[in-house]
This record gives C-alpha cells, structure tokens and sequence, in this order.
C-alpha cells in the first residue's frame, strides 16, 4: 500500500495570534493535529468516532522545528505522512509552508498509539494495514 | 451604500471539542470573529493593520443565542451583516448554520466601536462610509 | 437555602493576549466558563461527571458587557451568582474586575439549562435543590 | 550564579480538555509557556515589556515526550530550569507532574533565542547574564 502525502491548505485566524503579531507557538499543533484527522478520516479513519468506541489515538512524542513564524492573514500548506515508527507506533512527518513564498514555516515529527479499551498500546487491524512495514 | 450578506464556510476541528463532543461555548465567538475580520478585509478594513497603526476595532457587548451545537466533522456557515447602531457604534449581526441540515446553530449580535490612538470611541471615516445612517 | 456570592482568583496568561495586547474576546468565556465550573463542584456539581452520565449542562444565552480589557501580567477576580430563571433554566450573574484598581473588566448573564440522556431540559433534582424558586 | 529549580502550580480547566475528556495535546504547550514566563517574570524578565521594545523572545524548536495525561479536576505542577544551549540559545528543561500521585506527565526541552528589533539571534545582556556558560 503505497502512503502518498496528503495536504491541506488552511489561513491564519487573527485570534491565533498573540502579543508579538505572530501565530502563537502552541496553535501550530492545532494546525497539524486537525491535518492529521483530516488526512485519517479520508483513509477511513475518523477521531471522534474510535474515542466514541473507547479506541484512542495519542500522541507520545512532538518534535517541533519552528522556521519563520505565520502572521495575520497568511494562507498556508499543511502536509502529511504517516509511516511506521515500531509494532505499536505510527509517526506522521508533517511540515507546514507559507504559500506565499513557499518559505518552511515548521516541520514536525509526531509519534503516536493507539491505546485500546484496556488502555494498553494496541493498533486496530484498519490503521495497521494502512502502515507498511518498518524498514 | 448597500450593505449585502456576507458569509464564510468554516468546518469544525477536533481541538475545538469539548469532553461533551460537543463545540466549546467559547469557540463560537472565535468562528463569528474570524468570519468579521474576513468581512472587514473584504471591504478595506484590516484588523491587524489597524492594531498596528493605534487604532483598536473593539467588542463592548456580545448577545449569544446558542441554538444546536456543533460537533466533530460539522461543516458550518457564518454570516455577517453591519448595521449602525449610533454615531461612534456599530453592531454586527451574525448566524452560524450547519451545511448538513441548513439548522440555525447561533444567533449572535455583536456590538463594537472603534478606539483611537488616545483610546476615544471614533469611528475611522473609511468605516463610517460603508455604514449606513441609523434609522 | 442561600445563594452566596463565589469568587475566583485568576491571572492573565500571554498566550491569550491577541495581537492587540490586551486579551482576546473569546477568551473571557473561558475564565467565566471556569470560574463555574469550580462553584458548581464546590457545590457538589461535577461538570465532567454529569457529561460521563449523559447530563449535559449547557449554555442558552450568553449576554457579556466588556468594559475594560485585562493585559499581560493581570491577575482578576471572577465572581458567580446563580439564580432561577424558569422551571428549567438558570442564569449565572458574573463580573471580572482586574485587582489592581477593582475596575469592572467585563460583566455576563449566562442562561443554562440542563438536558437528560435523551436530550430533553430537566434540571436534575440535586441542581434544583440548590436554586431559590424564581421570584 | 546559580540557576535553581522554579516550580508553578496550575489545574486543568474543563474547557481544555477534548473529546477523549484529556487535556488536548497542544494545551501542553500553554501549560509551559505560561510557567517560562512567569519564571523569567520572576528573574526579571517581561515578555511582554520585551515584545514592546522590539525585542522577541523565539522558541526555535520544542521536544515534548507525553507520558500520562492530565484530566478534568487535576492539579499539576509545571517545573522550570534554563540553561545555555549556544552563544545564542538556551533551552528550557520542563517538567509537568500530576499532584495527586506525582507522576510524570510531560516532560520537555524548549529551545529558543531572542531576535533584535532587526529580526537577528541576539540575547540581551541582562537575560545573557543569567545563563551560565555552555559546559
């Protein structure tokens, strides 16, 4: 199963930035975590319905490199790649870019589980046959 | 001057959930925010640039009618319309809707005015042009 | 049974300053929404739990008067009153004043309502025991 | 000069919690931005004050490691220690433990520098001070 890069582009709201102008360091894990959904509910995959079912996704680890900061009325990309980091972790490698130079606004590392009922790391067979192995 | 229905697509975020499922109260006025400065720039009027130059577009009431909550997955519309409400005050009336069904999700008037540099209630002439004369 | 006035200390965080320095709208709900929350448990009503047992306290109308914005470095006062409105409807009288000067800062009338597992306004009985008939 | 530990006490507010009734990834970083400055705050350093004079203070990268989350009602501790990174960053060391049981839930390292009004890495002398030499 070959795992393309998926993209979604999105705007700056100015209630998202702070004193200094500029989007505020903890929004842009909003941004990528609402990449993230979008890009699991196109594969099958929907958040709100496996936490309904008792199936949670967590993150255990971010890695954030922070480039050039996003202002009031930027439009941007965000991107994302899921591969398979071990037999119970997934990381999605995400970046996100300012489309009016194309300038790397942030590029990130998120490693997550999936934690089943019991609360021990399980991943459901759907997201494992969307991993392809680790090399 | 005519003052036409101005309304933005929005679409729900999973951070914006709260432990109910629901949409946060409060994230409401964030969405009827961001669909305002969406219109204001639309028209000339940009919220940051004006920060920038000591002019402050300010909210001095917000009446809310909270109808049926959004929830994760929800695709919505926020409409905006500007009325005078007196000579240094204006008011902003704003519905969100949800797309699936066309149900009035909020109702929300929200008044503002705008400060000068010296922190005065005065409205900006370019902003008192595109507001109609109070009836 | 009375209705004694509650009272919370907070203090302002930068990351809910917006590009205007001074706090963002929305962000007021939060401090209200909070300072509720932490009466309502001192009164022996957990948000979360009633939610984890299919009663959702929710808000109808929202009225809030902002009068003068907190900053950076703020600390605050929020204060709760709750009163009947109607058979299934209370209201929360609550002010913000900043500590320095005790201005009044912002000043609401939220209407809630309770709903049962299957969505129906009803005000569970422990809740209406602690409201004064309506007057 | 020695740089001691600096430990803030916060609690989660319901609103910050998501649809799994955790506190929301992101809300992490608030947590430890809000703990950072009120430490350099407190070694007299203004975040705000800064931003006003030109002077921006930059996280350039975040590490976080989630260990366990925080829920509804739970009161926590957010630690802080600063040291030099380079001639021109320092890193934040963080800790956020649970007081119920002093587990661990989160522990990270900021990375950041401070910009001059002309956008280049240059820590001020008063904030240089307080670093100890890179060992």
């Amino acid at each position: 199963m070959e795992n393309k890069h998926y993209a979604l582009q999105m705007s700056v709201r100015d209630y998202e930035c702070d004193i200094q102008g500029i989007v505020n360091n903890s929004v842009y894990q909003n941004y990528l975590e609402h990449a993230r959904h979008q890009y699991l509910k196109e594969i099958g995959i929907d958040f709100a319905d496996y936490a309904q079912r008792g199936i949670h996704l967590v993150v255990v680890r971010a890695e954030l490199d922070y480039k050039t900061p996003l202002q009031s009325g930027d439009r941007f990309t965000v991107s994302v790649k899921m591969v398979r980091e071990s037999p119970v972790r997934f990381a999605f490698l995400q970046e996100i870019s300012n489309n009016s130079d194309n300038r790397l606004v942030l590029s990130a590392r998120i490693i997550g589980t999936a934690l089943n009922p019991n609360g021990r790391p399980e991943i459901p067979p759907e997201l494992d046959a969307l991993l392809p192995a680790a090399s």
